[in-house]
């Protein structure tokens, strides 16, 4: 082998350089999409009804000669925005849904801009906003060096529960697809493990109501249909691989002490590094809640909500990834942001251990973060892998006002510019080689190893519209 | 004894006779207190809120010449209406609370005026006018007859949990009384038995949240406590007298299935027969409280809530009010009242096995009744006797929309004229007979067994104004 | 009716005479039953294992001239004894079986004769022995005054659990009985009440071994499946009648910690003082274990125990025995068994509120017994009724070393004579009466109002012959 | 440091060849101590029992020089066997205790000897006989080469459960000890990682007895306090690491359903990979039962079990046993052993993926065995090392009759001979290199942390000489 070593060197070097052209149209670009994710954070729109934000982005994408097309597979706020023709077929993902009860301001001290409303608190506006301008960026070095195929950008909405890739996967809106590179804000710059595959939803007890002093006999309690499956959920998690996570809480556990309760609902969440894995463990938490309503003399009616898989890891692509954002690089904080960094970690109550925002982390993981999103499922379909950036302060947590403080801030802002620049790195790598895709394409289907994409959500599903707001 | 029957009987006959009056000031004013109990029912105020409602009694009763006093016990809505002076003291009690969700039209269909506003499913509208018109009666009567003593109307808010009486008893405001004579509205006319104790309040743990995905170790899960405590509980069932009865609510539990639980509640009511038997199972209750707490690494608060004594019944007063009610007597249905107790029983759901109207009950009987009341309290404290009056269609229970709908129609108004009429002959009774007192005191004091009410409503607490709206 | 009274009274006078005459046969065969009474005390066997104690009642009944048949219904100790032909038939039944355990010297100090072995600690070698004594005496008065008729003693094994009355009933071998008179140790003389239904069985779970260290997730826990089940089971008793009991030992709880449980067992056993609301309540039991199997991935399987159902009162021979009772007496303590008693009630350990054997109980009683007895399945087929007889000191209740003390000495003997003497003048009015016999099938029709017996004893199912040994 | 490194080859080198002598020393006595480790075997004595084991153990070194001192730290089959004196000091550590219940025949298929009877299903047989054999080679090249420092054979019974060794680290018996090689029977030739830490013990319920139909409410059942602990056990497994195991049986649930349970017991172990981090687990498993005492109105107690610690792992001595057992090699398998292994494998169920005995993984690992030993709290206060040596057929688990078989087989006896051989070969490294001991302190102390050994087993304890019969 030792003879093809400095050929190789060479070619790898000039991709590099014709590469590199892409992060000057990012540099181009990178204030006008700071400023749509600053706008997106502001409105923070929940999942489904991200109208305004996705609006913009569709609206600065047709702006940029992108085919867009919207409302799709039933959902409003759903799109997707094209650039060339033929293959290879690369795309980049966009979420820009909010979280309810995260309303910040870009403080580092907890500071609702509104009590109780909603709050970019998983920096989902630099994520939409981050993929839009490698989209742009790509673009123009495409049209720059005339490089073949398709670009195409996917406005996923919901993905905090609402599962909008889901809906567009079943709808064959990826179906020509070769290579996936998506990203996600967090607190350092690395290329992505897997994560969880998570399924949930709401388990409803019916029993029947009577006075609880006069006649408890003739009472069938639906509380007690749901604490005795719980209990039996209990005993269960001796009996599950122990990277299981269940968890739940009682969403309606009666209505006035004096009443056996006719109605009592369960919402609970499960978990486990392998989707399949999980659905073994499913089946068991059905039981444990069929047997509550059997033990109990109550009725039990399951309702669906949240399932996503686990990712997929792609080596090829995460390699490809992983030489971008070492390419791409880190960034310094200003003294003010340090300022900002420093007054936000006291905020945290633990000794902060993450690495700075100039640190990068190229090398693949089979780590398994304990998070779950809808680009799981995503990668069981295409060949796909992800990156992070830096986008919160080192030691913030997504889900947390702090994560919606930064998200708003120039800090956020920076981290989303190192997302941009792996992203459309990484893309022209892979219209520059579109061999890679093939070995992208066997990594796929190594790993996937004869098994199908599966999911709980039904194909004929009406998107759950509501499910953030009812 | 023998010689002695005759003059007795003779007495019993004249003292009949005298007593039979104070009906004819029973019936002058029963349209105008059937009104009042109209508008009460129209307004339908909750505990501690019924300003219109206390003051429209203590109105009638100050135009009726009555002593008025208001805003007592740190109670705005609490008051007492006092005729005559010097001993003996006889009693009689007006409630005037409506129930939350119980809005409901004069008609025999589930018709709430205002939906989910209150309404009179307890027909407290009725009990308090009564007990007025009774009073107005028997001062009439006082008067004509030139009777000695003093009567006293307590006006007592907030039954249906606000436990008005037991703020009114720490006050020392039933000190100088020798017997209390009560009613409760119900689907028969009878003698009353006795009430269960109860006690009950809210159970509150507090554990460390954490996500329950990537740090559950990290959590201590307030819902566990309130689990295990129930679950505790479950298990006590068995080794408490048969007679005793333990329910909850889980009022929350917890704020979202990824979040290891913070706080989670429990609303939880005991009742027993006896208020030192319930003294005695609260204590392991809280210890399984306790327990919950401990092996979940939680904290547990209690909060007190509605704590009400059984009854102790007075023999000698019970007969009493025994030989008033006979000779009060029932009433019997209009044709359209038949035809609407007819269309109520129907929405009922069970064959209606009670008696009607028409019927009188008047022996004393040791029944317990699966009800609590701050009445029992009383009966501690003062001689007690209670009756029930048929306010309602045979067949339907408290805390009902169809009690609701009876409550504001004529049948209600019957009712509560039995129950004026029976109040008022046991009154005039006890102020021609004070020898009867004594009697009623031995009674008392038999039944005591050399007990003290005990409470555990602290003396110095302030009343929990807004225990029924928060 | 009235001109009807005074020939009425007149021939009960008659018969009143005439029966009396059977207590001289009582006492002239009382000391040979007492001394079998302590020959059977002595050998104490356990149920089915009653061979010497069945041998010497079958012995003394023949050499009475009874007609023996043994070996019955597939259990060699049952037997019954016959005597006379013909219409009315009326039946006494005889017990004695031991329970494992209580040997005891007829000491008033716990001191068992062989520790561990069997004792006679609810009387049944009293039990058998006095209706043996009651059989001999009647069939004398039969003879002495020419009764037509069949009188049958019925020896029936294993009362304690292997319920041989109900392999009897199976049998058909009390189709043409008209009445049964039966009678139970205890520590007073009265006319019986019911006895509660119960019914009882082994819940096994099977489940998967995994090192429980290594490989958690690999077993299936049969330990959990019951402690789920017990825990639905808790939550089940809220919601059943009060007067319900269910109550459960683990037999099998796990072989080492270190394994994940394969087996694991429960002994269950529920009351209620209605067999068919027992029938409703236990169909929930099942499914309470049924959810533990479901819900910890395990298998169960019920192994049905005793099941015996409540005593159907009958109200005519509940009178007759009353009568008799009434006739029959009670007796005095000697100053040694007045000794003997102070000494044992001081064993007692709370204060005895009994009457004492002096005392009669003549009337008749809907009180229900906490036992369970399979004579119970007897009175669903056969108009039956029962006494209580003083054999034990008063305080002393059943399954007691101080019940074993007080069946082997004199007291004991003292109270069988109390029970054979009630027995012999209820059976003599009888066959003196047959119209009673109508009035008594009459009476067993209106209780049994168009239910049948049933049992969860097969009719063809083997007599668990080893129940009390294995 | 590059021009170090010939000399230190050359003094490797030079070690190496003098330590190979030792070989041949292991090879002269091999056959005898096959023959001792097979008497063992035969005679298979349970912890603290081992009296003939022992004693041949004993007798085997005395006669081979070592100075005996036996009936140590109160256990008399405890003893240390000593060769030379002065500093360095190397141990070695033999157990010798079989397994209850694994009676077995060196054959493939599941055959007690007698059934019922004690195994040697950990090969223990060949643990101390292996070490033994070391030490008499170890001894034989310290005179041959003159060698200084002194070797001790330590003689350590009940390792199962007993923890012999904690008892003599009590004595301060390993006090002198600079290193301690130590090797485990097992299924392939490796060093060894670490092993959970475990504490264990059983919880004695103590309540009241009742009849459990008459008088439920009079009892406090001591099983309701143990499924209460359990229950909340089952919650707790959530918020602990998930490395943790937790595992209970119930090995007293009451003594007949009809009585409420005075008296239950539960044997519960929990392990963790730290025994610090164990300890505080420790502490709340106490809480979930005190928790169980006190909702149940019981009295708990606690009986400590056995209660090891981790392996604190040394770096040094882990690389000396390292480079000795790749020295020391594997070995083949005869035909006839070829076909022993191939038909026990058919026995075990699951596919076989362990290596063959040929194979040797010289490495050091930082893996958790999901086993316990008192090996591991030697290791807390000497350094120690260990290794696994192939005795059992590849897939073959301790703690099996698949294991019992080997111990007595050839396979056995050759997989203890590689223990020999490495135990010797890493012994002389040491007497050789004395500066490799100030090493190995070194990275005992890194690993110490400062921490200290700890135990629950307390220093004034009585060794629970009967636990392995009562």
């Amino acid at each position: 082998m030792k003879q093809n070593l400095f050929p190789v060197v060479i070619l790898a070097v000039a991709n590099l350089y014709a590469a590199d052209d892409v992060l000057n149209h990012v540099s181009a670009h990178e204030a006008r999409f700071g400023e749509i994710s600053r706008q997106i954070w502001e409105n923070a729109e929940l999942g489904f009804h991200e109208t305004k934000s996705s609006a913009l982005l569709q609206q600065e994408l047709r702006a940029n000669g992108f085919d867009v097309r919207a409302n799709l597979a039933g959902m409003p706020t759903a799109f997707t925005a094209t650039f060339g023709s033929g293959k290879p077929v690369i795309a980049l993902m966009g979420e820009f849904d909010a979280l309810p009860g995260l309303s910040q301001k870009d403080v580092p001290t907890q500071s609702p801009v509104v009590a109780g409303a909603p709050g970019h608190g998983c920096g989902h506006n630099l994520l939409g906003s981050a993929s839009a301008l490698a989209a742009v960026a790509i673009k123009e070095e495409m049209q720059a060096r005339g490089l073949k195929g398709t670009l195409r950008y996917y406005g996923t909405p919901a993905e905090e529960g609402g599962g909008g890739k889901i809906y567009m996967l079943h709808a064959g809106l990826f179906k020509d697809v070769d290579a996936v590179l998506a990203w996600h804000p967090g607190d350092s710059n690395r290329v992505s493990g897997s994560l969880l595959a998570n399924n949930g939803g709401r388990f409803k007890f019916y029993g029947v109501a009577a006075h609880a002093a006069a006649a408890p006999d003739h009472g069938r309690s639906a509380l007690d249909g749901a604490m005795i499956m719980l209990n039996a959920i209990e005993f269960l998690r001796e009996h599950v691989p122990q990277e299981t996570r269940i968890h739940y809480i009682i969403t309606n556990g009666g209505q006035a002490p004096n009443i056996v309760p006719a109605f009592a609902e369960v919402n609970l969440v499960a978990r486990n590094p392998d989707a399949q894995v999980l659905n073994g463990i499913w089946e068991r938490i059905m039981d444990c809640a069929k047997a509550g309503a059997l033990a109990s003399g109550t009725r039990m009616e399951f309702e669906q909500g949240t399932n996503y898989s686990n990712v997929l890891l792609n080596d090829t692509l995460g390699d490809v990834l992983g030489r971008a954002i070492k390419k791409a690089g880190g960034y310094q904080f200003t003294p003010e942001e340090k300022k900002f960094a420093e007054e936000l970690q006291k905020t945290l109550g633990a000794p902060v251990k993450s690495p700075g925002p100039d640190k990068v982390f190229p090398d693949k993981t089979e780590a398994v973060s304990s998070a779950s999103s809808d680009s799981g499922d995503v990668s069981w379909v295409v060949p796909t892998a992800q990156i992070t950036a830096a986008t919160f302060v080192p030691g913030v947590g997504a889900h947390t006002w702090q994560a919606a403080a930064c998200a708003g801030s120039s800090i956020g802002r920076k981290g989303m510019v190192v997302a941009a620049r792996t992203l459309a790195l990484g893309a022209i790598e892979l219209f520059d080689n579109p061999d890679e895709l093939k070995s992208a394409r066997d990594s796929f289907e190594t790993r996937l190893a004869g098994r199908k994409w599966t999911t709980r959500i039904p194909a004929d599903g009406k998107p759950p519209l509501d499910y953030a707001t009812k």
